[in-house]
């Protein structure tokens, strides 16, 4: 069959100025990733590398560029998933290294474990020889900025240093928005078989150790090649609540199209906890769909040599592979 | 409507030496948690103190008598779920405290965060004054001595510090029965809201930072009242691997009974991934089941003023509260 790849640098609000940046970088990660289908690679390459180059585009909250905790560090959450034995590997809160989807390879293919945390997943990489960098390398001054912002607000919304739910921290959608930027990938590759993989730095001001949907299998995404794959976006908690990955394909299960499942499920994460969010699914025949209940959610796909991409809700940009390699200059 | 409450002390092979105490374990949890419906407690309550007692007691693989990792340390997972609102909070790879399961509560009511990994939720716990306990309160004989059983079979196979996968450590049923012991409890209450709770000591011998099915919503438990409520146990890897919670209660969406859809979701898991388990499932209406595809499973529940209580496949013990409260001499 003809493989298909389809990506997403996170559902949010993309301000103008960023458009072209997160456009150029969903093109990119959709290249890449239908270039290693192309020569007959596996979905799960595919959608490692896709995410590995958003990693290291600073547009995005993965990897470099990844917002800031409570502290002023990257901590950082990623999963990868192999439809064809529901095997998948993921990290939680690790820091110091670039790539958290390959370190979610390794984990998958290297241990008998599915998910490593913190300094348990640290000292993984290190035996695994994953090169470690210092935390400042991974930060962008968009995170600093967008830090210092949220830092001052707490300050004034919180005279006390217990932790307690504030009110004011409490996700609004227009709040919540200016923090997403999670990546992610779904690819079928020409065997049929499908994987995910998704990567993220989580929400500015998280607490230390905060883990999101992005390492939780299920929730940040899901693959199985009897029906498809996914992988979302958006506000974390409200994901998790509705395992919203494994939710789209259970849809699918009982027949709807990529597009409507997509759609059902960002519906009920809306209408039962108030979440908004985003994801990319494609079904193990190949349909595909980019949907998102926030403002914006940068995508972009490539199926039958056509690159479609899009930020803004009904967008579809179309040009040939050969064009947008043109265009992204490599 | 009448309120439901059922346990579980982990799915596994149960020598014979220890069933009299498993069975009197989750006797006691399972009467902790109807005398909280009872005086009409809410489902939260019953779960969050049924899995506290289970913790406390070192039969199981939880708070004191959780198994250990590669360095002879407990480190621990566990979740909560409201079934009104979708509202959880999990913890993991926690150490030095007791109850996992009142600190998942914590997360779930004091954050606006729903998983707290490591040292983060260590830190955490401080800031809420829970107590600290040294790491040694935590290990039973029984776990001591199991680990080092495990080390020897270990340093006879890999003669290798790289983490490799080993083949002889890739679970087999026979070895994996014999770590399990995770506890949970589900309920639905009088008001007809729902609730499950997991917690976990994890598996013998798991590489440090290893987090498996009991810190992650839809794997280890589940709570919806628009459906009921599920916690699970058995080989965490399989169970995360087809979202074994969500998954149960997807089938009673379509229509099954508590039992049928835990059989089915039992029986995806073996055959996909041949993962062996089991689950405990409440309905908002208030039918239940309690279902292992281990040797053993320690279960108990109270109905209608009625403890059932098992181990064995088919087993079923029934006697009065009245009469179950007396031979537990309380």
């Amino acid at each position: 069959m003809k493989p298909v790849i389809v990506v997403h640098g996170g559902a949010g609000r993309i301000p103008q100025e960023r458009e072209d940046g997160s456009r150029l970088g969903v093109t990119r990660a959709a290249l890449k990733g239908h270039s290693i289908l192309k020569r007959g690679g596996s979905a799960l390459d595919a959608v490692e590398e896709a995410v590995a180059i958003m990693e290291e585009d600073p547009q995005f909250n993965a990897g470099i560029g990844s917002v800031l905790n409570e502290k002023g560090e990257v901590e950082m959450d990623a999963i990868i998933m192999d439809g064809q034995n529901l095997g998948s590997g993921a990290v939680s809160a690790v820091k110091n290294i670039v790539h958290p989807i390959k370190l979610s390879r390794l984990v998958m293919e290297k241990t008998n474990h599915m998910l490593l945390t913190d300094q348990g997943a640290l000292d993984f990489a290190r035996a695994m020889g994953v090169p470690e960098v210092p935390g400042e390398k991974l930060i962008s001054d968009r995170s600093l900025e967008r830090w210092k912002e949220y830092l001052e607000t707490v300050s004034k919304a919180t005279p006390t240093p217990v932790p307690v739910p504030n009110p004011t921290l409490t996700p609004n959608p227009q709040e919540v928005q200016k923090d997403l930027g999670t990546v992610g990938a779904v690819a079928v590759d020409s065997t049929g078989n499908v994987a995910c993989a998704t990567s993220t730095g989580g929400l500015t001001n998280k607490r230390v150790g905060r883990v999101g949907d992005s390492a939780c299998i299920g929730c940040g995404g899901y693959a199985d090649n009897n029906i498809g794959a996914v992988s979302t976006t958006g506000h974390g908690e409200s994901i998790m609540k509705v395992v919203l990955a494994r939710l789209t394909l259970y849809h699918m299960e009982q027949g709807m199209s990529p597009g409507d499942a997509a759609d059902a499920a960002l519906n009920s994460m809306k209408t039962r906890v108030e979440g908004l969010g985003g994801l990319i699914v494609v079904s193990n025949s190949g349909d595909w769909a980019a949907r998102f209940s926030t403002e914006n959610m940068s995508w972009a796909t490539v199926k039958d040599d056509q690159l479609h991409c899009g930020i803004s809700a009904g967008e579809i940009r179309t040009q040939s592979v050969e064009e947008a390699l043109g265009s992204i200059g490599s």
